[in-house]
């Protein structure tokens, strides 16, 4: 089993999306989907997020212009960034297990494809009903146990470490953005080359300056 | 040219400063090593370090031990981390041209490969002139115009877009980190797959929601 953490206002998330089904497969795990808020996230580690720099906020678009186009797949802004993601992030928390990845996907190509965006709740619960959710799932989106779902993912995202997404959980270890895929696939193949020693010296580093 | 913006407190820097002179050589270009400090970049950007995040803290140092054990490196860290790096940055920004990359390979190494350190500062003068650097200019880097020096670049770095360690400057454009080793290598080799007009559509769009 390999955790996917997402949120859809990450455009390394939509990448990543698009890439882990490849790899997962090859190492014969499936893929669960954790929608969480990202910003609860930055919230609990005081962080802010790319899109609250200027100065990275279009390097990151840019980065990931080129990463889109390399890997062939489209890449347009949405309406507005960053947006309020809880209604498409509660949507696909209720989407059956069978339907998950065709709801995220159908969220995240409005989000990041189509510049439809994912704002206005009528166009989220069009794209979960045109994915097959019933009437009665999407319902359960703004349920008081649907709205708590994103809330339980996202405080044990934290437990495990999580600072940002997209993140993969796989047996333990945390692997962080689209550019850990080289290194979770080495894990996964049994040849993650961390050694142990170094990692106990790293843990016990102490800081001699402060800002 | 090549401008490549560092802080020996970074180990992507590290990673970055070896891995660099063969992809700047295939493509002709000289390589400018400008020390400056990450401190400052974080302050103007109201940002934190991944040292100051402490989930983030040891999946960063496991990061970059996967990444150096698959490009050959030796990885450890130094005695303490935060540590105060204005002395190896002031001392770097006064080694002459042709002694610079041996003089930052030098306190890279102390930092990121023996376990010395540069937080004693006649470790780093002792590493600067077995480098082949004078006692004058090793003096200099305690003057007010040595000083001043690391301000500047720091400065002029955030004057580029400059939000983080390593970046690569060239022609315009900012290459952060790494990661973007194979953007850099495509924008420098003519192929720089940027759409105008998508990036352009990224630049106008708003935030709807806020923390």
């Amino acid at each position: 089993m390999i955790r996917f953490v997402f949120d859809f206002l990450s455009p390394y998330a939509y990448l990543a999306f698009h890439a882990l089904p490849e790899l997962a497969e090859r190492h014969g795990r499936p893929i669960e989907y954790v929608p969480v808020l990202f910003a609860g996230l930055l919230n609990h580690h005081g962080q802010k997020g790319p899109a609250e720099i200027p100065a990275k906020r279009v390097y990151v678009f840019k980065d990931c212009l080129r990463t889109a186009t390399r890997m062939g797949l489209p890449l347009r802004p949405p309406p507005s960034h960053p947006f309020n993601p809880l209604h498409a992030l509660r949507v696909s928390g209720q989407a059956p297990p069978e339907l998950r990845r065709d709801v995220v996907r159908g969220l995240f190509a409005a989000v990041w494809e189509t510049g439809e965006g994912v704002s206005d709740p009528a166009v989220v619960e069009r794209i979960a009903a045109e994915a097959g959710m019933s009437p009665e799932a999407i319902a359960a989106a703004t349920s008081v146990a649907g709205k708590q779902l994103i809330k339980d993912h996202t405080a044990e995202a934290l437990r495990a470490g999580v600072f940002g997404v997209p993140t993969m959980l796989v047996d333990g270890e945390l692997f962080w953005g689209l550019d850990s895929f080289d290194h979770l696939d080495r894990f996964l193949g049994g040849t993650d080359p961390v050694p142990a020693d170094l990692l106990d010296l790293w843990r016990h580093v102490r800081p001699s300056a402060g800002r």
